[in-house]
């Protein structure tokens, strides 16, 4: 299905050209025309000028079945999108009294008077259908035309998302275009690279002709999307693979290491804290995203030199002096200390060099000692990676996450007896 | 000088029109060309197929001047780049050693063979000329041809960034499409909203016939982009807009607001700790990103329940019990305790609710005290930011640092001589 219709989206706007801001649009709706099925052909960005709207435009009319363009809609001399494209087809603008009678009765409701300049905003192309905004003053405009869809939105992420998600699916989907369910599934896998994970993957998919996979790498883990297929067939296909992953399976769909491990210790009434060093926050932080966090996170520490270590976590002065912050031993003394400090069961620790600067013969910059206390004992992993400070920081916080995921899924039994043996001694 | 060349850009890519990964080469590039006063005309993103390749680079190689596409110069059958664009330019593929030999080394380096499905990335077309890549195994290539420039570059952001930076741009430059010099002077503001700072600004933007502006807001500051001058000019209309903002100007550039406050106290030997309940590790995240951090940051503690904040801060119990956990004094007696438990000169809390969940009504989600402890005294701010919980975090955290940085700059001389006094003391 996702090949047979032509769908191109035209994204106008200098400050895009000039790496102002991402292209939000892009990423928004190839997710959600990609989760109906609907697969983008084509994204093309270019500068709000009428010569850039008008070549862009008509090239891609001149292919496309379906054409969504963002922006330029706005009150202001620079705003053209819907004058130019009016012209290349050959479309008088005319006026629309019910959106004069809704931009009133937005102003009302702001408590502002309705400008002039607000006005060009009420015509639209003879034929076209408006999209009402409750979100903006510029309203969407739905065009079909010469056996064509098409589609212009205003810029402003606010109005559009909502407008994507109340007015431009179901006008597709009613239409035929796609599906109303789920048309894939998203398997997270950690762990792996992608070139193992398709080696070992691809003698599943084999099986399976017409499934479209995709591949995404990012930060350690690899996102495998799955569709083209019925969504039962695709189920199946995903719970093989879970099967073949083993612990290197996440989850499926888009949940964050940390939500994994908090629904686990959530489901058992457990808490957690931790202590970071080179990691500065970060893997407090991936916790006290999740709403809710304070279920199970107790808390954490950052520390940035000995005297924290000592002070705030007691980590022993003999084992800074004889092994160094950067050690196995100082890893898993941090994680017990913080499980102690905090009342926790659970503890997860981080110290590393994450450069540029630090690092000695034995650990150079991007080694990292990720320490981690359970109930059933303690461990300590190291790793070593090469990059940016920041990315060396995000590396070590999914690798700490992922430790801790693997471990709580292999001493479940262990955890729980040593739990009970803990509580009958309180 | 923007206008004068035609630069496209083409990022190829399945994962991008799928929405599973922003196109981060549009804003990297976009701002990198920007800032060296050469504009992006257009981005195409499009399939990594053959027939998708052609298409979009036969429309780009018609009317461009400068060419850069990203992407598809992999070893495995899906990356067809090279052989695609070789074939549309009429233009043989040629076997260069020397890839092969870089492509040898950087396997041995690693400890790995090179497998032969890397053969195929050593030709290149006719003519062309190799772009080392020391960062992956994929070389860039650079084509100069029918009086263009083409530029092809690998897809991982962490090999192609290096190589523009050490490769692109020099050759750009040294061929006179840009300037050598930043080409636009950028204000980071922070405290005013977008308009509010034009209204402010536009009277000194008045004065200079072709000056070019450009407003991004992101997370409660606001960065002016001021370009089509020569630089000396621009950087006066800069130095006049620093005196109308005062204490709204942050800096020049683009520094994050913890690398100025960073700055500022390494200049005065001074450290700074942290103690956060709702941001939940990310205020030590911002101070814990700049290298060398351990200069001046000592740590921080993220307390996420009312036992951590006694036990790791030493705040009264008295204080939680009758004011609560979510207060001001509650704040304050954090900084206080972050300050003495990590025997530092500075320290900064936040305390709130991000929600979903949580608030009272005095004191509803969205409600965030900020805490500052300085050598002369200590202060309170509320705010209150709706919206979901992840941005809340990342407005309190901006808020928390503008609260130092402006505190900072008003006590300058109360601040040394409290710490003079307090070295006398000791």
């Amino acid at each position: 299905m996702s090949d047979t219709h032509k769908v191109d989206l035209i994204t106008l706007g200098d400050e895009l050209l000039l790496g102002i801001r991402e292209n939000g649009h892009l990423r928004y709706l190839g997710e959600v025309f990609g989760r109906h099925g609907l697969c983008l052909r084509r994204n093309v960005t270019c500068r709000d000028t009428a010569e850039d709207i008008q070549d862009t435009f008509e090239a891609a009319w001149a292919t496309a079945d379906i054409l969504i363009t963002t922006g330029g809609l706005g009150p202001t001399s620079d705003d053209n999108t819907r004058e130019v494209i009016a012209q290349c087809l050959g479309l008088e603008l005319v006026f629309d009294p019910q959106v004069e009678a809704d931009i009133q009765s937005r102003f009302e409701k702001l408590g502002r008077t309705m400008s002039e300049n607000n006005l060009k905003q009420c015509y639209l192309p003879k034929g076209a259908e408006r999209i009402p905004n409750p979100y903006g003053t510029a309203p969407g405009i739905y065009l079909k035309h010469q056996g064509k869809h098409l589609f212009m939105l205003p810029g402003p992420r606010s109005e559009l998302q909502p407008m994507v998600h109340e007015q431009v699916m179901p006008r597709l989907c009613s239409q035929g275009f796609c599906n109303d369910c789920l048309a894939y599934l998203q398997i997270r896998t950690i762990g792996v690279g992608e070139s193992a994970l398709e080696t070992r993957l691809q003698p599943i998919f084999d099986k399976h002709p017409g499934l479209q996979v995709a591949y995404c790498a990012h930060q350690g883990m690899v996102d495998v999307r799955l569709s083209g297929l019925c969504p039962d067939e695709i189920r199946n296909i995903g719970d093989t693979c879970r099967e073949e992953l083993g612990p290197d399976f996440a989850c499926f769909g888009d949940d964050p290491l940390a939500k994994i491990i908090f629904d686990h210790l959530r489901a058992d009434e457990r808490t957690l804290a931790v202590a970071e060093s080179c990691t500065g926050g970060l893997l407090a932080n991936a916790f006290t995203d999740i709403p809710g966090a304070s279920k199970v996170f107790n808390g954490g520490v950052v520390c940035y030199n000995n005297e924290a270590k000592m002070e705030m976590l007691g980590v022993p002065e003999d084992i800074l002096c004889q092994h160094g912050a950067v050690s196995a031993e100082t890893a898993v003394a941090m994680a017990t200390g913080a499980a102690e400090r905090f009342n926790s069961d659970y503890a997860l620790s981080v110290t590393g060099f994450a450069g540029p600067c630090g690092g000695t013969p034995e650990n150079p910059v991007g080694t990292i000692y990720i320490g981690y206390h359970a109930p059933c004992g303690t461990w300590c992993v190291r790793m070593k990676y090469p990059g940016e400070r920041v990315a060396v920081k995000m590396r070590a916080v999914n690798r700490a996450l992922d430790v801790m995921r693997r471990k709580l899924a292999k001493y479940k039994v262990e955890d729980a007896l040593a739990n009970m043996m803990a509580e009958a001694v309180e």
